[in-house]
């Protein structure tokens, strides 16, 4: 049987994610949670933000969790590759954290000799009634997000099949804000629940809002991916013997935008 | 300057291929040669032929030779993306040998759940004047090949952009026998000599002729890909765990061709 | 000066429409009303629809209309064709009048031999910084609509990429009833003021929402396409001498929904 | 049952043509040449050659030929619409006569602001298993043509999948010569006999040799397509009403290439 029904192939191709809500009961977000309390967790390297590295290798609850058939039913049906995790990691958020706008379909990278608008490690396709998405996320809610100010999940509509891109012309006319304060006509929330699982095509371009209510906001994440990707980590760009592995971003909003310190 | 021509451009896109005549001078072959004929040989699972794994391990010469700006400048142009080297072989091939047709844009691959018709690792694209193929081999030839009979590279007109698989459909037709020895009406040879370069889209349905000659038939192999790609490694399907990486092949003509041992 | 700035054209390719709000004063919509006032009307074919034909044949008005650089130029900028105008026409609806859901890009026509899953008169494509739509239609509101009971256009979010039919599987499972009334979770509308214009890639499903409200809702369209498409007109299926030209629907929820008759 | 084989089809795919041998018998043929005879001809604007116009008008003969099912049950295939006659015609060929190459799917067009590399009258797509070609050409051989030298139909391999233009940069660098003179390495040659059948997708670029043997060279040609596009006619650019119909030439080699009068 299908993980997914057609209705929800068909939103998850038309918008790029598939929220399911209730994918997992109060007992078990409070044992992840508990878990993720007894491990340690490293800077994020974005403000008021933990994050967990590496939880399949941290913690035999994260393991199985990584191999659950609500995740891996559901991210194969929208992969269709042999699949494989390429991470594994929990975000906790406290007041006034935000996470910049990134992914996109045609957002731009430079490389030497100019740049280009495609990804690869994250431009899918399709063929023959199949999805083909080289990397999709599961997230899992550990936290009700009910309002903007608790720092919602918010996207860009039909980003992850866009033809252009959107930030690089827009710094190039000098701005250095961020969509997510300035709005954008298409900029949506996705309101959650704990225990609530977004499956997500890296292709959308995705963020969250600042938040701004008091509590933590609290996250698993889990990546998959086609057998032939290497594990998850950022590389800055090529390595001199060409041998270096990892992932390099195009344009997201964090390259673009200028924090304004405020003097409180 | 580009590394190649808007006419290499367009009969790479087209073809899925290009040939560089005497990228390589009769001295460099020759030290080729030499080098490997220094290093130790393996098995490589085909008849007659010998095989020279991780080059660039090996040997400082062919370390040399993975970043030679010939191939790497030209494997650039056509890849798009942040470079990785993901192997680097040779084949020394006797007669009798031969390598059958492998690759195709859209030959099936079985998965759990019924096949697929796409090979992400090899499934190519297009986007505002750029090609963006994520595993290209650049093959060095230190032999001339100059007959059908002396193992000539082979392959289908146009399989790389192919919308329909061509091998299984056929073998369903209960075919056990390889499209080289049967002919099809778009396989086309391609004749070299030693030092030619051949830039190839491993999307591309190519193999080889038997070869029936005297001689060895010499090449030095190297693959090109985005840093987010793996090292190549044969992998037979998904582990368990989910963290084996590797490439999973698609329907190739080993599957499906039965062989008749000759009494001779 | 290109007519559609890049995050105008962002946001056309991404959800498949473009509103421009106060594209026409108030003089001209008392202008464009007046003329329709005077012009006749015929049967629409939709209940509690008037519909005026071929406006740029009935009236100078009109024809000058249909010829406006503000619906002109935007049209030539996501059509990228040698342009030519397919169609102008004007709707008054009156209350409980309703316009279902048609269009998408992959919903289902039936030929003799099985189904296709692409209408070509609305396949759309991008290619080196163009979109190539070939049927654009320019709408221009002459009413206000606030609200949802007033006839709102509502749209599916991303149908204009889908991949996957929405309504024959709907129609499948047995359901003979419209999106605009059960909902779907992308279904969403647009809501304007008399003057705005909406430019419509006819790829997107969208229709209206059922008109609650009192007064009349009054709308003109001006459909424009490459020169080599022919005028529209509805055509039923091929001709036998296949000089028949025209326009054949693909799946839409007119063929499905099972109008109620109410007992008043 | 279908009208093309698995491989008749990926060979259409593939290649962008279909050579279909004998399918009309000699008798039939000599019925074709005879009516021809016997039809008035006119100047088909290129040299040495008579082009007879709209056959399904001028003859009984070939309206019903137009019909016959071994070229509509083929085009059908490839167009996957409801399907209509786009146009009817013969060439008559003497010596010295050539068509030089035009398609392709990549060849500029100028428009007012700039030039669009797609040609949507024959931008071609695949979905679910189905080609939509939406301009197909049924070309019946009513002579042999063995040799290049009596005018063989030539083309440009790939290149009704070309992502890059092929023409224009060539003519940018100057070159006023056609490549049916120059060569090209994938330039290549179809040999047919009379009653053999080309099915053609029009975005191939093709063209034929300079025809130097004596006899004349007749072929009759058949236009299929969707039931939305116009009659074949050639227009010169829009109309100032936008209400002219017809198809607009992008780059072709006759736009480029200057004739050298031979001094004989």
């Amino acid at each position: 049987m299908p993980a997914l029904s057609p209705e929800e192939l068909y939103l998850f191709d038309t918008t790029g994610f598939l929220l399911v809500r209730d994918a997992f009961g109060a007992h078990e977000v409070a044992s992840f949670r508990a878990e993720l309390d007894r491990l340690p967790a490293g800077d994020s390297g974005f403000s008021n933000t933990a994050r967990y590295t590496d939880l399949p290798e941290a913690s035999p609850v994260f393991r199985r969790l990584a191999l659950d058939d609500r995740l891996v039913f559901r991210a194969r049906e929208v992969v269709n590759q042999p699949l494989r995790l390429l991470e594994g990691y929990a975000l906790r958020r406290g007041p006034d954290s935000v996470l910049y706008l990134h992914g996109g379909n045609a957002e731009l990278l430079d490389l030497g000799e100019g740049s280009v608008g495609r990804d690869m490690s994250i431009t899918h396709t399709y063929h023959d009634g199949k999805l083909y998405c080289p990397y999709v996320k599961a997230l899992i809610y550990l936290s009700d997000v009910q309002t903007p100010d608790d720092g919602a999940f918010c996207y860009i509509q039909g980003s992850h099949k866009a033809n252009f891109p959107l930030l690089r012309p827009r710094a190039e006319r000098g701005v250095r804000t961020s969509l997510i304060d300035d709005g954008f006509p298409t900029l949506t929330d996705v309101l959650v629940r704990s225990g609530d699982l977004l499956l997500l095509n890296e292709a959308l371009m995705h963020g969250t809002r600042r938040k701004r209510s008091p509590g933590d906001r609290l996250l698993v994440a889990f990546g998959y991916g086609p057998t032939f990707l290497t594990d998850w980590r950022e590389l800055d760009g090529e390595t001199s013997d060409l041998r270096g592995s990892g992932y390099v971003d195009h344009d997201v909003e964090e390259d673009f935008v200028r924090e304004v310190v405020s003097a409180e």
